[in-house]
């Protein structure tokens, strides 16, 4: 049983190799009569696009998102939505000498032992080019969402060792997106440009933290003991390509927090005094803002000298060359926003069943 | 649509209240000809129940489980195996003036938002004695999982600041058995408990980590894109009550290395030279063992006075009464593995479902 | 990935094998805040259980059902509901000379060669008495339909060669209860009661025919293109017990029939002419009421003598003891109107999450 | 929640409205390292499109499908397959004048009544050049089964009132193809053909009924008991445009045979002596061959005068232009065969997940 459809009442099904003719999805369980705002769907993949700024990725695709269904005069119509976005520009030829090389963290190992065969060209189905078609999906989830008065905006906090203060949390995204880094304090912002730029120059990579806080949900949304809200949220989270770690509110720091300093008071009204539930008790949203933060490991291609082995089990000495980003944490920015509007409006369709 | 089951192919649907009639669960698609050892089933019950050492709370559930169905003379049947543990040593009277509280950073206020009803006895289904249903389905996964190799353990690393050198983290099942808060290590364990105690006379609670290991894991299980078995294990983990975090390997000290310090080397044979991928890489185990943390919040439930409001909201200064750990990590390590097993086994029977 | 689950939304999770401990279910999905009336789902029970008339089995089982969750002051908490029905009176040794006989028509032969074990004491797990976890799911649907105007109603329209004239088929609940074999038409149900008896005494068995109608369903619900409202409705009546046949509406008399003479005509108002369409166009239901048939195939078990296998592929005669029904459509009835009710509810609520 | 996915293991999901830009599907679940016989695939499609023989419609859609992506040198990734058939030859402004008008017996007030907005050119995703998806689907199910030696053929039996003899139903692919109608009995045929002549002169349509056949099934496949292995069959042939009937094995006729005629002895080896069953006892196969039949009711489409209202209430007097066929029961035989196959390779995949 294969695992390419993400949600249950607003689904994704989502398709597509890196250097295949396309990549695309199908929405199932969209709902009808949503006018599309087709700019605010270009603009997000533009956000994950490579090539957007001398800090990422030469490769030059369009990006541009073609429907096949589910449109009809602007307006949804209830049934799929298919989308594909044609793949361009390849360069194919660069990958031919890496056809039986299984590169270190990357998962052509992987994908070679579970299917006995693969596309070895650009990461083949592994490559985070698959996530475009999530930002399509998200971007009409977004704007679903943002109906009922529901907005989520995520940004980096972490490049390497560059961090923001933890207690200056709430931005615009207009600051957010003046970053080329995506992240909206102007020093720390420099920071790590600077630091990108050196770790590039060395032929290395680096990781990083983004954070995303989801305002306007309303209390009630959520479905224990399995389903719930958060572990929905880690789910679509650590299905991102080099996510490594997730934390909702408090996160690992509730581990040295003792009860009195952690729970989150009620005052008249439903406001909490403190939220380091990160607006998400039992499983169910209670009305705070959500906020979770998402940890990414350094991009696996770098184009130092590595060590690995080849199908055939010799060994090879490995230095990547083709286009790379050292750091893909800004261009992930809109793929968690993209996932998390995936799960609230999932889920949000899901408490909508629950009454007749 | 609620999300009360579990898994795809090996699916767990879990019920009960914790003041009901019983809790239980229906275990579908279990492999059938299966000799069942009862007796492990009762022990990881046991492992999880209250009352087991000085450090839990006192409630006095025998926690016997019964199957109705499913099994025949100690086999299974391959039909769903339904079990159920009574409730017996219910205090229910102790929670008659919480009826209409809504206790802090507990699941109260959010039932009562989403369902417009609640069960106030003991939490109700947002207790974690609904847990013991998952135990009980891990129980068996684990016996199936052994068959093939493959061991899951998992041990209590950190409580409040408390905490294991990460430089030692193999340790035997018998190690962690004999220390009451699960942690392995003597000199830590003894401190934690010391803290335990200390933090109980003050009416507080403390947090933790988990560490889980998954050693024998063949390669080539989980499902991209979005079913990845990391993504599989977070959800799993963040279903569980009280968690707030969870990291796959490296996790969140990924954010700080280098992608030339983090990467995995290939050497002749598919092992790894290090493991920071922590045995998955684009999803689908490589082979090396898995290993990831859960981070716990302090327990919700402490005995100091806190501001809270009621139904009508009122203001209501709470003091809890009842029986109640001051730290429910040592308990939730059964848990833990039980849900790692539930994952791990149906990502087995996915890979299965591969070829015809 | 086995099969015990139905539904989408609201789903029953069945358990249990005919000489077992107990055979039950769990509903999950069940809208929360409802008023349980448990006398009617007793008496659904009834309608389905052994020994109600001098014409069926004599098997005598309370059938009373204990809910263990999901139920708090008698109304509905939106978690799981869990229920069981004890298995009492089990003269399993009737089945002793059975273990390794296949019965012809049977499930023992297939349900031996998919899982290579079977409880072979009534029929163990193929038992239509697990239908009767349907029916309580079903009660609890039909009471919430009731609420929002749908009426489910089945009868017995055929046994035999007797049956009852097409051109008059709308009976009230009244009638169909006043008849031991739930056939409403008086001249028509003496002249089954008779053939029954007949069959009886000849040891043999009778297959019959059950048209079902839903009255009050509102327009808008389906969902195509696979599940489409009839789709599933086929699927629900084929899953049970002895089914061969379904048809919606005009069914197989539409084979023969001219497009001019099959056409539902739409008058103002959005009724039709005519209702060969059953209630459904498109999958979708028109408001119109919704009616089908179902055939059922004569009992397996007869007393007259049959040439069979065992095991050991050695040929065995066979003849049946024990107690069983010569003709069970009578109480397949409750059993038709349960799952109509469950697959009506979960499609509703579908509905109910196409829209924010 | 939508219903455009089809299967569990093996799933299609399919997209698009009849004048749209495309329609197509996403395989998700296709083993890995299968050889395509991409002409196969256009075979298939050859045999459902319009335009292919003097009785069929005009409209004159090449229905050449293309591969976007899970294909790889010719074989099968393991990724899911996504596939688009272009929209040619539209002729929308046939459709203008039945922008607001609801045709009897279609989809049109249903889909407005759901989704309350409709895609009315070509019936929009009501239309039946959706089900091109599931035949190129199900040729890929077709080539993967055969391997296995599962083999499916289905054939038109009755058409109005003419009709093959029940006593001769076994037919070679070549004589069923050799026919226009698809129907193997060269009298039949011909009766068959002049029938839909006359029909069409007047302006009216036929119903039909097509009889499949499974062979070379192993037994032990199906999962009961809601996914029995005809209940899936039943759900599946159901889901397709105009049809009314489906049964299996003796299907009604089995509502006036007794017992003693109905059941099927087993001989030694676990062949049985009759078929009546239709090679499914209890959910499960056994063995032997699998039938059923499916009933079509005539197409809505005639070029008659019928009485309608329009969306404003408005009555209209409609005589449909455009291209139909009288009879669409010929080319529905590769979209049965289809849907069969997709039951069927699910169905095996799914009992490969139930054991470790």
């Amino acid at each position: 049983m294969a695992g390419n459809t993400f949600g249950h009442i607003f689904r994704l099904t989502s398709f597509g190799e890196s250097h295949g003719k396309a990549i695309g999805g199908i929405i199932d369980g969209c709902p009808s009569n949503v006018e599309i705002n087709f700019k605010k769907i270009q603009y997000e993949l533009n956000r994950r696009k490579p090539g957007q700024s001398s800090i990422t990725t030469q490769r030059d695709e369009a990006d541009e998102v073609e429907f096949l269904s589910g449109i009809f005069e602007g307006k949804t119509l209830g049934t799929p939505i298919a989308f594909q976005i044609k793949n361009q520009d390849q360069k194919s030829e660069d990958y031919d000498s890496l056809k039986d090389v299984f590169r270190p963290s990357h998962a052509d190992f992987t994908y070679q032992e579970k299917y006995k065969i693969r596309d070895h060209r650009g990461g083949g189905r592994s490559s985070a080019r698959e996530t475009a078609a999530r930002v399509v999906a998200g971007a009409i989830a977004k704007q679903i969402l943002a109906k009922t008065g529901i907005h989520i905006c995520a940004f980096v906090s972490q490049i390497g060792q560059v961090r923001i203060e933890e207690s200056d949390l709430k931005f615009s995204e207009l600051d957010i997106e003046a970053s080329l880094v995506r992240c909206p304090e102007k020093n720390t912002s420099a920071k790590m440009i600077q630091l990108i730029e050196e770790v590039r120059s060395k032929g290395d990579s680096l990781g990083g933290k983004i954070k995303c806080t989801i305002i306007g949900m309303p209390a009630g949304v959520g479905e224990p003991v399995f389903d719930k809200l958060h572990a929905d949220l880690a789910k679509a989270m650590m299905g991102i390509n080099a996510v490594k770690g997730f934390e909702i509110g408090s996160g690992f720091s509730a581990v040295e927090m003792l009860g009195s300093e952690h729970n989150d008071e009620f005052l008249p009204g439903g406001q909490t005094s403190s939220n380091n539930s990160g607006g998400i008790q039992g499983g169910i949203s209670n009305g705070q803002d959500i906020y979770f933060n998402v940890a990414f490991k350094p991009v696996a291609t770098i184009s130092q000298k590595q060590n690995t082995i080849d199908k055939n089990n010799n060994e090879v000495v490995l230095a990547a060359k083709g286009r790379h980003d050292p750091c893909v944490v800004p261009r992930a920015v809109p793929i968690v926003e993209a996932m998390a509007a995936l799960v609230v409006l999932d889920q949000l369709l899901r408490q909508k069943a629950s009454q007749v």
